[in-house]
């Protein structure tokens, strides 16, 4: 890459199953130039998350696919190179939505949803955590957990992708509501991180032979809240401990993200049995929400009380490789792009 | 069946699949004799109810099954033939959850539920009503399609089972609250009445080769709430049609009652990109809301805004083959034994 090039990853072709690396390209493009009232970004930090499978598919989501040939999407981390906004200037550090690629231009101005463009203090935290704890994923535990989740002290909250960047903030967000936290996770040093760091109470793996059974060992009083990230087997096997008016946040599916054939979901009997409330949600929808969440999560995370890890790579070249790490679980906190 | 005997129907066995006739014993016991405190009744209605499968079986749900030997449950209304109790006289007609059999003695006094014991005026409406559109099936379809449901002038509303005791209200509900009222129901005939009586604004088969297209015909602008009283393929077919942020409020599963394994469910990505709330509940629970409920009905249905129909058997001997049907879908409209 020149300095007058823009590296981007391209969507090459609509993964069947898993993305292979042949399902992108990475091209040097000619740079982006900002009309009036734009800026130019040049990306610090890309965020990889699973939500982006389904934008690489044509099955029907809640929002657009990637057109092939174009860049993959995503939130950025960016420094602005060339304003043309009397409200940014050269040298600002903005949160984006700027995709795979080294820079884009973004419109300034209007109302910053959770994706900005925002601009952002580094003197408040390392601007990195605006893809993560302070950003996207936080506020996705913060309203899901506490808005539908809506857990009361003494309950058990479960949650699964524990070490992931939603769902360590999940279970953190449930000790300080006074709650039980349980996490479900992918291997043991994930179960310990969960624990030992992060002040989950307990972890279970949900490769365990007996997921159900290491499930009801710890959580005796059963199951009052499961922020779902996974659904498959963690959500069957949550069904049955849950107890009587659970409520399910479902915020993400990536047991099947990958699947070729929708597989089917859990029997329903338990959530008629229990009165489960069972919540499909997007955080997008929530951006009423944002002050609150930064206000409440900046000062957890001052105060020591929200703790976070980041998995760094080096480069946009990986991000393809990272990204098929993610679906496979291999990821270990928030996983970001450093970008050159 | 002698002036001093009970005639009642037990649970012999439990059913495998669906029940049979084998599966009940008909016996004439002992006259029961009230206490201090009690009532004697003598059934005039006995309610059947898809519910009343549940009890049949030892598979968990939210109250205990009917022991084996022991008299089916199910609400009655019944007339007071020994009253050992200030409030209550001989001859008063209350509403109680006697069972299969003749006679009951029920403690009376405390704080009535939907259940009663209930002093009923029959002057106000029949006395049937009182276990349909005025008692439990009405209420389950009040509190779930309006609370729960949350229907919004101009949104459409399905509902499955359309044609029974529960769906025929709702749909009628849907109405009154200004929305589109789409049925499911299992003949054509039902479908008829649902439209022609009822007010619905159409109805289709749950036979129809091609449900999906058929719901979609009859849902131009999308499904905002499903009231769901069977799961299985409606269901299926109804995520398909959702717009973002429907209700579902599950109040059965009759698809499933007589299934020796459990099915399994939907594939739970319609609700997570469609914002989907999904919300198991039970009439029982929500007790606080019947006066309101009874207010509101009894007006509807003296104005003639709310109509109902009554499918009647006469005889307790009738009551085990009336069941079976039922769970069949060969009822039309609320399932009643009317006792000799």
């Amino acid at each position: 890459m020149t300095a007058a090039t823009n590296r981007r990853v391209l969507l090459r072709a609509r993964p069947v199953g898993e993305p292979k690396a042949t399902d992108f390209e990475i091209v040097d493009a000619p740079m982006p130039t900002p009309g009036e009232g734009e800026i130019l970004c040049r990306t610090l930090w890309l965020s990889l998350d699973p939500y982006m499978r389904g934008r690489m598919s044509e099955r029907k989501s809640y929002t657009a696919s990637v057109e092939l040939g174009q860049p993959m999407v995503g939130g950025t981390v960016s420094e602005v190179t060339t304003s043309r906004h009397p409200d940014f200037a050269t040298g600002d550090i903005v949160l984006g939505y700027g995709g795979w690629q080294t820079y884009h231009v973004a419109r300034a101005g209007g109302t910053p949803g959770p994706f900005g463009p925002l601009k952002l203090d580094p003197k408040v935290a390392p601007v990195s955590t605006a893809l993560g704890v302070l950003g996207m994923p936080g506020m996705t535990a913060y309203v899901g957990l506490l808005d539908l989740g809506q857990p009361k002290a003494g309950e058990t909250v479960v949650v699964s992708a524990a070490a992931g960047a939603v769902g360590s903030i999940v279970g953190q967000l449930a000790k300080i509501k006074g709650c039980r936290a349980v996490g479900v996770a992918g291997s043991q040093s994930k179960c310990d991180y969960v624990v030992t760091e992060l002040g989950f109470d307990a972890c279970v793996s949900y490769r365990s032979p007996d997921l159900a059974t290491a499930l009801k060992d710890t959580c005796p009083r059963g199951i009052d809240v499961y922020f779902d990230n996974v659904g498959g087997d963690v959500l069957r096997a949550v069904l049955g401990l849950v107890n009587p008016f659970a409520r399910i946040p479902l915020c993400g599916l990536i047991s099947q993200y990958n699947a070729t054939e929708m597989p089917p979901g859990p029997n329903l009997a338990p959530f008629l049995f229990n009165r489960i409330t069972l919540r499909g949600f997007i955080v997008s929808d929530h951006v009423d929400r944002l002050p609150s969440f930064l206000a409440d999560m900046a000062g957890w995370v001052r105060g020591g009380r929200i703790k976070y890890r980041e998995d760094v790579v080096e480069g946009l070249d990986q991000a393809p490789r990272a990204f098929i790490g993610l679906l496979r679980g291999e990821n270990f906190g928030k996983m970001l792009v450093k970008m050159g």
